[in-house]
């Protein structure tokens, strides 16, 4: 289990700043969240898949958080709320809090701009010229941040991030190792079989509240600018195409590859290692299926998938097979289908 | 819009430079590039895509770039040329030339070989023993370029790219953050259930005019080099294994996974997301579809597709859910047609 | 052909480090491994593959390495051994030896905490506090490790890696670069329409002997940690969710994506482009095919596939088109089968 953080408060301090009820005894001393199954003293538990409500009476928390339902019948101590794994994120959070980094620029880092005192500059990163960073702004080592971007206030930088000159990053966004954000989309005008480059003169403007995972790239405009909208959450090894203008709270999960002028409305999920092909638009409140491709607009909330199904790999070889004469078996069902009506008017 | 870049050029300077006829004032000044829908004042459309052609009746373009088709009918002064697209391309470039860096190398940066002085340097930007440097070479911040390195004369690397030891690039290449040349090929032997490392003693070389996206790797050999031929444009997010060799002028899309030992000569596509599994060997203009994986040699141009089609969840769960059992049916109506064509003889 | 490192051995030296039976001159010398096809004087070739016996008679390899059935009837000095491929293996690695990086800590590296003088430090790297390094460590340029991280003996880092903060990883690893280890799982609980950062407290402990390539990311557990085995082999671009547990000397190829808390078990297989949707458990000796779905728990060793067949496009399209349609064709098949056995009974 993971050390606690040093931080320690009862179940009335926690209930002080996050809401919900508390039941039992108010004073129980809390200094880490788990898993139900693995808390201990001093840890606190919590409900959030009814999958695992029987483990709500082996656990050996102190106490735990749980929805209404669960309000009685239970002789832990207890929070009750709506929304017991938000509340379970937020107490995370107050228990863990980000480990300080100190503000000012490292010695062998180099800074091109002025920058705010409360800004953390870290080892052997790099600022351009003209860079305009919020306050208490964390850039962690090996960073690059091209001339002219702008990042808001709180926003973390974790090692060795690449931004190019002239993006916009807005506040409190979290941004992992490997992110490239402003790399030139991908423009090539055809010319006797050669291809020539279009230079890509948009940008990359990020929201407030937006999380990118590591290695994920964000290609800049090819005239116009690509967009994350407030409250994204993106994850690992992603691709976002030149152009793309993604709405608010979409959530991206790993590996998915955005191609140039795709727009998500607000809301959109989608799933691990989708395709998204280009010009498309998705609307809110719709779900990609891990690992399917989109190649036509959506334009109603739901699920949507197109997944090949997994099979032991010799019975996938005989039904595969079958694939390429499928059109051809649809014909042969509706000759014998005419036959048999047919047969049936003679007999 | 993007910001003009403070070129201004008239319609006959720009034809001077780039050819094309001018009709119409050809003391337009122009100051950037824009499409036709935003453009205004001082800037050019252009019409590459016919869907798009009534535009040119709205546009607030100071001028237009059109095909011969469009010469006529126009009041704009504009520029009519055989390939509009390509020539929006030199002309944007022509209006938006790169952001000069200051020759040399900066003071943060370790650069443990001679290198000629029109060379750039960026901070903290690593090169080692032995590396050969093209004139007007640009490396910029966080570099790495390892021992024997060679780069041809104008080509850029944007920060943090790596290259191993003792690659070889071609001249005028752009290699975007993130990207890796030459880590090791993945080579094992199986010996009794473990895996024991083959060391990859071949290179990664790549020719001229090449353009490499962000976050793309490109393996070194195990014996032989892995070949990246003059003019080839890959995305971002691309994986090419050890020993590939790349004709001329391919093209390949974001998140294309391309495995060891595969051949794609001039001129192939590859759409984003494909996979090619290994030892294949991809024609001269062949176009892979997104999405797709070729598994077996491409012999002929053409397209080539391997997608399956996207529905909502519930009726993908019905469809998918007969793949398994399609040899079965297609068996069940060759037995169909037996009977029915016996049930004829006695008819 | 790649230049031969400096090493030169003849047979019996061979064989008195890796073993294997030497037939005809044990004195040849050999200074490089080669194919078969390309080997000159000097150099050593291998029949691993079966399909190339034919290229014994031809090579001009001073030698070959093969296997019991082909000792007779070869004139070549050789050199038997029941796995010739990882005879290669070790014999390559021989005749390669890894280029010795100098020890001790760059000038322009930072360091904060106490290492071993066997420890290699590049330029620019950047070691965090409470850093624990075993002997011989190489660190690459740029580099970034973060505070309370473990490094065992031997381990050697490429350029441009970076480790998060109290990550344990073993001894003899090799991590290529770009690689990010320990950035933060990708968790977020859903509230009112936004998305709560749960913070991610677990690590990635990653075993001894374990090889990860360019631009993979392992990510740090939610809770528990995110584990990879002893022996394992990671190719590049490979994303690992937060609380995998990955068994000893499993082989996961390039661009694979492994969603979170998936278990494979001892000895699996990952095809390039595989995809592993989360929670799934993959039992040992189990083999998932190139592109292909995991949606659901493998609980038997053999090979499993999911791939949609590649066609030209234009047959794609009409056999594609009829996926949708395949649970309705199944019905119409059932419907002709009754009406057949009515038929049938009335005949």
């Amino acid at each position: 289990m993971p050390a606690a953080a040093g931080v320690v408060l009862s179940l009335s301090d926690i209930a002080a700043r996050l809401g919900g009820d508390v039941l039992g005894d108010a004073k129980t001393q809390i200094r880490q969240v788990a898993t139900l199954a693995s808390a201990g003293e001093g840890e606190i538990g919590f409900l959030a898949n009814l999958k695992y409500k029987s483990q709500l009476r082996t656990t050996r928390a102190s106490a735990v958080i749980v929805g209404p339902d669960f309000a009685d019948g239970l002789d832990l101590p207890r929070i009750v709320t709506r929304n017991p794994y938000a509340y379970y994120a937020r107490l995370a959070t107050l228990l863990n809090p980000r480990v300080a980094t100190a503000a000012g620029v490292h010695p062998t880092a180099f800074c091109g701009s002025e920058i705010p005192a409360s800004v953390s500059v870290g080892a052997n990163a790099s600022i351009g010229l003209g860079v305009i960073l919020g306050d208490s702004v964390v850039i962690h080592p090996g960073c690059v941040i091209g001339d002219g971007v702008r990042i808001g206030a709180g926003s973390v930088l974790y090692p060795n991030v690449t931004i190019y000159a002239g993006c916009s990053i807005g506040r409190n966004a979290i941004l992992h190792s490997g992110v490239v954000i402003g790399a030139d989309g991908f423009g090539f005008a055809p010319d006797q079989g050669q291809w020539v480059k279009i230079p890509q003169i948009g940008r990359v403007v990020i929201g407030d509240d937006v999380e990118i995972g590591a290695s994920t790239t964000v290609d800049r405009g090819a005239l116009d600018d690509t967009v994350i909208g407030d409250g994204c959450k993106l994850d690992n090894q992603i691709q976002i195409g030149h152009n793309c203008v993604i709405g608010k709270n979409c959530v991206v999960a790993a590996c998915a590859a955005i191609a140039g002028s795709v727009e998500l409305k607000d809301n959109v999920i989608v799933g691990g290692a989708a395709m998204i092909a280009g010009h498309v638009t998705i609307a809110s409140g719709a779900v990609i299926s891990g690992g399917s491709l989109v190649m036509k607009n959506i334009t109603r909330p739901g699920q949507y998938t197109s997944v090949f199904p997994l099979e032991e790999h010799s019975h996938w070889l005989h039904n595969a097979a079958q694939i390429r004469h499928l059109a051809k078996l649809a014909e042969r069902v509706s000759e014998l289908e005419k036959k048999l009506k047919n047969t049936d008017i003679e007999g």
